[in-house]
């Protein structure tokens, strides 16, 4: 009974099952170990249903936002995760997730494979509201848990104030309230002394 | 400048971070560890963006299916995970969720608990098509999880074809398709001796 389109269909759920051992270096909010990308990328859709009034721009399509944000890591089954503060591994990300993408989203029968490609493409393009707020909530994430779990991730790789505003200032382009959020949980952050100056 | 508003969305995002640290006894695809409930409900929103093609109504409101299987576990975070096959404690399964969802989503602002209570409760009284569906959608994964990582939950806890089968059939108010692959991939698992007859 199992047709082709749905064999491929499949194919790519059982995949991407994989991204659940792709791991991040954010902790968990108790510490207890590090979160991988299936776990982000549901915890950054649930954030979606709950703050979209923050969105610099009113009426964004929700359904294309969740959409982004459930599949902006796929391509890391194939490329891994790049940690946003590792200058080094960052110079060919681009090409190595490009590349990725067409592997990963070409398991697909053809047009789910082009649908979905667009919506990686539109998110990665960061051109459209609901792209740069889908971006906005990605960047924030990571803050929160870093707060929350006194700094882990910071301490670890003893990451400056400085470093994370500007790898997060483009954030304000998808929401301005939710960037000042975050400047002021960073200097929370320095002021209980689990993020250096 | 946070609003009593918006600390009660964040406080909210930080309290379901603990779904990441609740066990279900699915097995990942590669066996190397039981899944989580965040995964879990990651990996089911994105088999709803490939899989609405074989729900039994058509024109399902997608949004709702999502926000559904975002939020259909949020309650296990206080409820914990109960397992499907393990009838007593399932006994008292109901009235231990309902109580957990009104706590946890009491958490929210009073309009936004009201909206993810009512999609949760409309999850579990399963009588729209979104939710029947959804429901297929939760039923299904563990099924192709299983049968990827060789039975591992089904050999781990003895459990029989029929058992399974018993536990699954209402997935077919939301997708006949869907339980037809089940009851054949089950037939496979059997003759392949990874779950008993």
């Amino acid at each position: 009974m199992e047709s082709e389109r749905f064999a491929k269909q499949m194919e790519f759920i059982v995949k991407i099952d994989e991204l659940k051992s792709v791991i991040r270096q954010t902790a968990l909010v108790d510490g207890s170990r590090q979160e991988n990308v299936a776990e982000h990328s549901w915890h950054i859709a649930v954030m979606a249903l709950l703050l979209t009034e923050y969105a610099n721009t009113e009426g964004l399509d929700q359904l294309r936002v969740l959409k982004m944000l459930l599949l902006h890591d796929v391509v890391e089954v194939i490329a891994g995760d790049t940690f946003l503060y590792d200058d080094d591994s960052r110079v060919d990300q681009e090409s190595r997730e490009r590349e990725a993408a067409g592997r990963i989203f070409g398991i697909l029968p053809s047009d789910q494979a082009e649908e979905l490609h667009g919506i990686w493409n539109e998110f990665e393009a960061q051109r459209t509201p609901e792209a740069m707020f889908a971006k906005a909530l990605d960047a924030l994430q990571p803050v929160v848990l870093g707060y929350a779990n006194r700094g882990w991730s910071w301490r670890t790789h003893s990451i400056k104030k400085q470093e994370v505003l500007d790898h997060k200032k483009s954030m304000a382009k998808g929401s301005e309230y939710l960037w000042a959020y975050v400047q002021d949980l960073l200097k929370k952050a320095v002021n209980e002394g689990i993020l250096k100056e």
